[in-house]
């Protein structure tokens, strides 16, 4: 069965984000209240698994491997099963 | 009062996504069974706002000024009011 996973990695908090200092910075300049603003990668993607635990475990070692141990930390926003199309 | 949002931007369904291509091929080469990886942006801000409502709207408008409208979507993933810490 096909399942669609949606993965998010962001920097740890307390590594410095020049992207989201940036992007801070036009927001404020734009007039937006805003602080501490974080720029991390989203992943959508399909993967197939025979069951939803596996798809589980299959999608959170794809997160492991996609991301820096050191810098980021990953999760697993949404896992859902696929409608097949005939 | 102050609220979390975490937005997603997202290149549109249709529209080459060469990062995604090359992350797919990495996993594919690692034994994973996945297509249309897509690789988009996740932003996480802290906003001042009035109220729910003015931080849904705020938000949007910031997931719009920072996403390309021709190449990309935006979606509002989350929002939760933030504990003032004294």
């Amino acid at each position: 069965m096909k399942y669609h996973a949606t993965i998010l990695i962001e920097l740890k908090d307390g590594i410095l984000d020049p992207q989201g200092r940036a992007v801070e910075g036009v927001l404020t300049g734009l007039g937006y209240r805003v602080e501490n603003v974080r720029v991390g990668r989203v992943l959508e993607l399909e993967l197939e698994a025979a069951s939803e635990p596996e798809a589980r475990e299959s999608a959170l070692a794809i997160a492991r491997a996609l991301a820096n141990p050191v810098m980021e930390v990953y999760a697993l926003e949404a896992l859902r099963p696929l409608q097949e199309v005939l």
